[in-house]
């Protein structure tokens, strides 16, 4: 089993995810400042993984303050969830999992004094997190399973696997698994995904781990595979998802949106509730991360692009609500119109 | 001026495309076998470049052809010929440069025996071949420039420049560059174009060069920027147009005419006469390379995919003509329906 994150007594042990496959290196972050900087840096990503490892960091500087009386442990606290906060903009999972935590002081405060007891409390809260993330992807597999077909070949972008979670099983990568344990066998087809290779380095490791069938293309080549009949389906996670169920997802998805609707290929999006966010109206109102430029003209060391020349780095974009035809939840599959059945999910 | 590819007593003289632009390097190739290398191995790309290449690779063939009568020179000669077919089987620019040697050999033995004199005739019909591709991209240029508002941002994919010709203006930058020598203000949006980054190094590097306002972004972001409103018309380059209009171009050129009809932004083609293939009825029927996966594996030396996962690396793909608003050629612009505007543009 993949472990992405992982609460233990010396801090906040994470694979780091800018290396693999060719290094597997877990690091252990002693610090809720060195946790903020994996989020920033890309050491964990993925939406879930985001909001577990979030978590883990405020319960690790709770753990770690001074501060003697609980007054003193909440002002500390406050200003950890602030800088925890302004790590990445997009992917809601951080600020629901961030307010999860805030609920969880506030709960224990209304309790007790005792700085320990709340600093206990935070602990368990993170770890709680982190078990319903694996519930919750291991219950979206089951779901999302049921769609995909013996035989199947699903084309995803990014990775939506374990590694964007708690570990274990994944959303997107989760439906894969789920129908590859309900018996089905499943090809999948990984879009590289630049600028980061989720597809090439972390989608493609570990199914290859799980002896999951995969193959790697660019980019620019789903259309192609689309056109030549090798997709049956598209399954991909998502960073957040707005009340009409537009949904903000790694950059790229949208065109493999379009491209599915344009050969008749459904298209899903699997995420967990905390991936939600019934706060926006629509997709518009999803901040958008614009990440360094040097992500784009450099691949690690190498510089490919002539100095001086401009990029844009959105590191999302957001595929509207038509476009998709089933979001695979941890509370089962809502179909448009999706204003309606997410606040079901999320409410019920 | 960008020379992309010359004529020289010690042999044909070559950009290296496959380290622009961070190291500008010429090499000169000093036998038809390397000319043919550098063809294979992207030394050299794009589909009239590639004509141009074989067709001066051929004369320095014939030129080093140790035989002393016709005849022998006859078989050396159709012996190289076949060996610069076998370099790469998209572009018919490549063909249809062999088809026109072999027709001035034919032409000059029909006039001669001498071997000197066909050896000089095969050298000035190789020298035509790039004289009229740098003319025939003047006219396209100034043709598809018309199309283009002033003020206007112009996604392109790949590389149709001048590093994709013979030199000097190119095909879909050379529309650009018709705009710009027309007075137009043009800004342009290169895709980076995996896996040989020719939109990061040669676009990005033959457009700053000239001042023209280049951004690159990752071939995903097209859609996202698109759905945005900062393109108003797709540009590209073709390696082989069938009589119907369909048109193979480097992979991922199908989904951004995908997407350009998804937003209402017009998808233009262009391309010299040379790159029209009456003989093939549709798309379907052009051979689509499939090259070494280790291009998308590895960048440069580096490897990114964990050892032992599939690959597809299909080079090109095929665009169906009801995508295409134009085909620029430098005959003069081409609507639909193809069949006849087409053969109408070649025949007369």
């Amino acid at each position: 089993m993949i472990k992405t994150v992982e609460w233990t007594n010396e801090g906040v042990r994470m694979i780091d995810q800018r290396v693999l496959p060719t290094e597997v290196t877990y690091l252990t972050l002693r610090s809720y400042e060195e946790v903020a900087d994996a989020i920033k840096t890309m050491v964990v990503r993925g939406a879930p993984a985001i909001g577990v490892s979030a978590a883990f960091g405020l319960a690790l500087g709770a753990k770690q303050a001074v501060g003697t009386d609980a007054t003193d442990l909440e002002q500390d606290f406050d200003y950890m969830c602030q800088v925890m906060s302004e790590t990445r903009p997009t992917a809601v999972n951080l600020f629901w999992a961030i307010e999860r935590m805030r609920d969880a002081f506030r709960r224990a405060r209304a309790e007790t004094s005792s700085v320990e007891t709340i600093k206990q409390r935070l602990v368990e809260e993170a770890q709680k997190i982190y078990d319903e993330d694996i519930k919750a992807n291991r219950a979206l597999g089951q779901f999302g399973g049921e769609l995909l077909n013996d035989g199947a070949t699903v084309l995803t972008h990014c990775n939506a696997g374990a590694l964007a979670t708690a570990g274990d099983y994944g959303t997107a990568l989760g439906v894969i698994r789920g129908a590859r344990d309900a018996g089905k066998r499943i090809a999948v087809i990984a879009d590289e995904t630049r600028p980061f290779l989720q597809g090439t380095r972390l989608t493609a490791w570990e199914l290859a781990q799980d002896d999951i069938p995969v193959t790697i293309i660019t980019d620019n080549m789903a259309g192609h595979v689309m056109k030549q009949g090798k997709v049956d389906a598209v399954v991909v996670g998502a960073d957040r998802i707005a009340a009409n169920g537009d949904t903000a997802n790694k950059i790229g998805t949208y065109m493999v949106a379009v491209l599915a609707r344009e050969h008749g290929i459904p298209f899903y999006v699997a995420a967990p509730i905390s991936t939600i966010d019934l706060t926006l109206a629509s997709g518009d109102e999803i901040p958008i991360e614009e990440r360094n430029a040097r992500e784009v003209t450099h691949i690690r060391e190498q510089r490919f692009a002539p100095e001086g020349v401009a990029v844009q780095n959105p590191a999302f974009d957001v595929t509207p609500n038509k476009l998709v035809a089933a979001i695979i939840t941890d509370k089962g599959i809502a179909r448009a119109p999706y204003t309606e059945s997410l606040r079901k999910m999320v409410k019920g």
